[in-house]
């Protein structure tokens, strides 16, 4: 089976429920940029996808970075003088801030206020808050919690581990016919939160398990890993197989209802910013194309000029944009499976665009084939979108354009191209160009790195 | 006289009377892509101008085709059962499918409606239909005649002739001071319709008699030829002559009452867009350029990519674009002397700025040379645009720019720019610069073809 | 003290009022190409900046040109035939045509109205006229003064001085740290003009002031010459100089209530062209950028093609586009000291950025440095602009974009990149890339006089 046929054969309804099933499944571990949350998480997906697990010892120099400590928690709450729970981190892995050290001592309402965090804007949720890098403690709750604490002396608990041990990420290779990859990279580090970024996970994680169905030009490696020590970590420790990207998206919040967004390469014109936005120009859908800022997700790492990797960013809306962002609001409620399957399926028909998406050569170049003796054109006025793919394909087939950049010039959408393509191959009207890719690779490969 | 003396003196309404006039003695031929409607197409051009007949024999391969046989055609009719004709080719050369075979049989009504092709939504008009490479049969009429036609059984007759013979083409050759070549090309294939193309065989005609009257820098070549088959064919026994065409119009569809419009050559930015494109913009009229596309006209095969000659496309209303295109509504009423002269003048513009656009060396660069003691500027208030022209002939004259370059980036139409230059020249202010096209075009030459 | 911090000690309102008050202490002098009216206004010029004084010999070849004789003038008037005066020179120096030849001798009203101008348009104002280069002799006069003279017998007296002397201009020269110049030029030769140039030479001359009290990067050089034969003096007299020339402004109408324009240099994308852009762009308030066209004031002479100097124009209202543009109407009331003030301002912080538009390298390209263990970043939600500038300097630091083009790219004000650059710098993430814009400047300066 081959990409396109895969893409006609998919159930999205099926797709969308199996994608929730997996956020429902993962929503109540304790991520965090380390710890037995991500160990769950991962082994999680291990059962959709063949996943091999690194175990990276904390303390280890990766590029400008050391691996922190790492970060694991049992319990945690805030009792009153009377001896009654008014936090319980059991409710609620957001209660506390992530990578807060261990505490057991008693403080005044007032003191403690230096440890709550709330937003007195959205009274009824919790915010996500971290201090990874920074050693502190502290707790997350609602305003209106808030607002119900007495002045009171209080218990504070937080039974957390801060020790050396392993940061922890996972990796699935799918092999194709070349050596060149696809490189598709989700967060893995943040607690219950839906959309950012369980959504990421569970679109990179069908990906590969749809992919591994079909026959594939290139071989496409998947990384779950935490936000920023993640990549830096990763990059650090794989700097001589980068060569061997072609193309890479960052999957990051795709599970809301806000319309499809796609951050550009730091580059702004590889193929990959090339292929995506063609996808979503052809989707129907509302949809934006962001050129590249150096924040946002992993794509700062991979985009850093050392590296300067053709890796984009695929979300629907973008981090910081929507309300419920890092807050107990990004939830089961705020993620839709049909929203869901409409990333994966936006996803899958860029990369059958990148799959497919070569260059040939007319051999019969001076004036046009008659078509017509090859069964091939229908004329004016029957013979449509059809007619013109194939007359676009032979007029651009140079050796100066791709099927993609036919397809851009026509103004067509590149199935229709792809198929005028294969039947002018068909008749031995087009002949590839062997080794594009391949050469054009090598080259990259010594400009970034030589 | 040159052309921008012969531009002057054009009498606009005369000449739009003439070209109405040949379209007139050329409507009721009965053309083809060959045969003797051709024939006598050419001999009734070679009246205007002086032209060349070529006649290549059918069966011949040229490029990735093979010339049909010849078709004529003498007589043509359907007749009911009581002997009436109901259907006579004698009334409309359109009434017979274009290359249709012999016929001579009877049927009933149901199997003739096979061989019946009208247009429902005008059923007045007939259409044009033809079947060049494919044997078959058909006769065209108009809907309300279809309605006429009772059950009854049909004696029909189509007396034609498809044997070996020869595909007869026209060319003129006006030999100008450089062997560097402007072609112009217009199909001569279509039967009584007006604005597809006997109006394009006008323009060319009434343009090569007008220019055989002006001393000429380039050498301006004509074709009329057979659509399609034509260009491939005239291609494919002139590809050594190929590299001194250095500009190229086809010309179709310019008696109509729409905006002119201008498809650009493939390259997109060579110098006959740019001078159309300026013609146009100072033209006082709507038009509308658009880029290259494979489909249309002839353009198809001198903008293949083995050949990629610098040749657009000169309209009003495009092909399919207007409801009478390839309908017997394309008649006499439909082109009118006024657009006809529009056309002609228009084109006759760019090629003005064809033969008069050279580059030159500002021979005082530092510095504005003092342009009063020359008696050239009359300064501010009084000095206008011819002050402006002076001096943006002197600041761009530097080797990289044209007039026409300089009459774009100055926003002054190209006439008072040109008008600088002479003025400049007068006083030694400026040079030309020599074989700037020669050597451009050998380059070119060894480019398409090497 | 460096150009930054004068920037933010300047009082904006103290320098406007300054400017005001050397534009009053020159206005009465009477200007023209040549004379003592410019001595007088270098003198006064001199007293605010150390100004040397060059007087150039009339009739010697400057490049095309050649320096008219010296022209003065003492008394001029009309008298009626009752031996009234009714036109007097003392009253306004527009009054005569300047490089009037002097006349003594009695004519009838109908003879005399060959040589009077006025603006019927705006009866109430005196236009300015010359004649520098045709010998003649004429008044200007508001339409209503012409319109009481009597059918009379007038005596005519203009008591001038035209002969052998000298061009006069002013000059002054900062030196910095390189020898590579920003070249800021006035015209000098415009009577009781306030706008049109008295705010031009105001500018200039409190630049001057402003940037004697700080260190600077380049070399600064301040012309105070008259229009077109001052600069074209000027170049002829420098060619060998010019290769210094970085970057350069004109100044003229600067003190008008319009909005900043900014007329780009010939080249059209130097670096003074983005400097002086992206300073408008964030001064806050309205403006407008034109392409360079080869008239207005002398960078007319510094961008002709054999210099095509980075010289762009720094205006406020564009001469002519004002009613009041050469006409008594241009006086003390036009321009306003909070008009001049600013029009310093905003040309200051251009060259604040020309002065810190440097380019780095960062030297830990390889993902992001880890800024929180230096306290350089405060992440998501608190970092604001501040965390973005380090970002985009840190990515764009690879040897291909200097500040300003960071700046550009990110939407963040220069100064913010700047500040950003430091604290990057400071420890050690970054590294000034060496002699880039020496090398630069001697290589144009091949391009150009090669």
């Amino acid at each position: 089976m081959n990409i396109i046929e895969l893409t006609e054969r998919l159930n999205t309804d099926a797709i969308g429920d199996d994608m929730y099933r997996l956020i429902c499944d993962l929503y109540s571990f304790c991520r965090s940029l380390t710890g037995n949350g991500i160990r769950q998480t991962l082994r999680t997906v291990g059962q959709y996808i063949p996943l091999s697990t690194y175990e990276i010892p904390t303390d280890k120099q990766v590029l400008d970075w050391t691996i922190p400590n790492e970060w694991n928690i049992k319990v945690a709450y805030i009792k009153n003088s009377k001896g009654q729970t008014v936090l319980d981190f059991g409710n609620s892995n957001l209660h506390v801030v992530s990578y807060s050290v261990p505490v057991k001592t008693r403080m005044r309402l007032a003191e403690l206020k230096q440890h709550l965090f709330t937003l007195p804007e959205h009274p009824d949720w919790i915010p996500f808050r971290t201090s990874y890098y920074k050693k502190n403690w502290g707790f997350c709750l609602s305003h209106n919690q808030l607002m119900e604490l007495a002045d009171d002396d209080y218990e504070i608990c937080i039974d957390s581990s801060l020790e050396p041990g392993f940061l922890t990420y996972g990796e699935c290779l799918l092999r194709g016919e070349t050596p060149d990859e696809v490189l598709l990279s989700c967060h893995t580090c943040h607690p219950s939160l839906c959309n950012d970024n369980l959504s990421g996970i569970a679109l990179v994680t069908f990906l590969a398990k749809h992919l591994s169905l079909v026959s594939l030009r290139y071989s496409y490696r998947f990384l779950f890993i935490p936000s920023t020590i993640g990549s830096v970590c990763w990059l650090s420790l794989n700097e001589d197989r980068l060569c061997n990207i072609r193309h890479g998206l960052v999957v990051a919040g795709v599970g809301d209802p806000g319309k499809l967004t796609y951050k550009k390469t730091r580059r702004g014109d590889t193929e990959i910013d090339k292929a995506v936005s063609h996808a979503l120009k052809y989707s129907g859908e509302d949809y934006e194309i962001l050129d590249f800022y150096p924040y946002g997700y992993d794509e700062r790492q991979f985009c850093s000029p050392g590296f300067n990797l053709p890796v984009g960013c695929f979300m629907r809306t973008p981090h910081g944009r929507y309300p419920e962002y890092h807050t107990s609001a990004d939830n089961l409620e705020f993620v839709r499976p049909a929203y869901l399957a409409d990333s994966l399926l936006q996803c899958l028909s860029a990369i059958s665009i990148l799959e497919n998406n070569k260059a040939y050569m007319n051999q019969n170049p001076k004036g046009e084939p008659q078509l017509g003796k090859r069964g091939l054109y229908r004329g004016y006025p029957n013979g449509g979108v059809e007619d013109l793919a194939l007359l676009w394909v032979l007029n651009l087939s140079d050796g100066d354009h791709t099927l993609l950049d036919i397809a851009e010039r026509a103004g067509i959408a590149f199935a229709a191209v792809k198929k005028a393509a294969d039947a002018l191959l068909a008749c031995d009207l087009l002949r590839e160009i062997p080794n594009e890719h391949g050469s054009q690779g090598s080259l990259e490969c010594e400009r970034v790195f030589g």
